[in-house]
């Protein structure tokens, strides 16, 4: 069995929505795990065998671990093909990909940089800014109701939850805030929210 | 035939040198494309359909877009099988994933972070910093050749690709300089840099 080192209300929680739109939460063993949080709480998990104690892990049979969030959905919806994801050979596979990379490529990037203040011809030159994601964003948006087309699919579930987790950031197009909106309507959205909120009680966390 | 905007010496490179590698040239329509140069030289090309105008945009027989260097390397090495990278259930899919992913994910945002001398409490946060990637790279190729076992593979191929193009990059470890000369010593690197002069020269473009 898979084996998903996960902390609740974190990057892997991503993950934990993928298993609930799966329906394969019991195909994956879920190990709960302590990290460092921004608010100052929490702390590195010495049961989490990530090398820098980070989450999500996950860790196949073979003991062979896949580390960064969209490489972990890639990997899980290869393993476990439904109707989210385009397979290998699929129309679609390519757009598919080129979502994944682009939201560790581009978009959390800029969301940084913005978050941080920071600008500098360097990061213009190789990432541009949030005003050219959010430009591309809604054009690859434009008349669909997801980015793969008519059908939520695992790019609109990594793609969007930055503005998920932080409402506030959505971009002001109205093609971006509905889709936002669509997107957080998904069923595996509130289950997995509810899951978290059980698995924090669990660990003794504050609620997120 | 897919089709391939490539610009000679530019971030696409990497692609024409898996090409090169899979001897699977003739199967791709590569299109010589200028792009804006950090230099000052060379200009958006009116006959790239990238909606930014960047290098590499891969396009399919169907006109799907594929955009990113690591979704088109993916991409491509699912759609020609060779030993050059675990297909889909091989063992090592999810080490290669992992490992194209982190190179968008991490290895690039710090390096740039680097180069631009930046540093900031949210960029040490989402990325940590030079020394920790390099930690980990060390950390992959423990006692191994390359960075998925003893073969070389296409995720040799894109995460040295940046101390390829600037060697004085090369973070000063012995596992990973041994490392990026075996990745330089690869006959695809050599054919690609061929590749990129003659193509070069043919755009009327100054060499490299």
């Amino acid at each position: 069995m898979l084996t998903l080192y996960h902390a609740p209300n974190s990057r892997s929680s991503r993950i934990v929505t993928l298993l609930m739109a799966l329906d394969a939460l019991d195909r994956v063993d879920i190990r709960l795990t302590d990290i460092p949080r921004q608010d100052g709480s929490g702390a590195r998990d010495p049961n989490n065998p990530h090398p820098e104690g980070k989450v999500p892990l996950l860790v196949t049979e073979e003991g062979e671990m896949i580390r960064e969030s969209n490489a972990i959905l890639l990997y899980l919806t290869d393993r476990f093909p439904s109707d989210l994801a385009p397979e290998v050979g699929a129309p679609g596979r390519g757009a598919y990909l080129s979502w994944l990379f682009w939201y560790g490529n581009v978009l959390e990037p800029v969301y940084m940089h913005r978050l941080a203040g920071l600008s500098h011809p360097v990061l213009s030159a190789s990432f541009r800014g949030m005003p050219e994601a959010v430009a591309y964003l809604a054009a690859g948006l434009d008349g669909w109701a997801f980015l793969l087309g008519d059908r939520n699919s695992v790019a609109d579930l990594l793609i969007a939850s930055p503005f998920l987790w932080f409402p506030e950031a959505t971009p002001d197009v109205p093609a971006i805030r509905d889709w936002v909106a669509r997107c957080a309507a998904q069923p595996c959205i509130a289950r997995s929210m509810e899951f978290d909120a059980r698995s924090a009680e669990e660990m003794g966390l504050a609620p997120a």
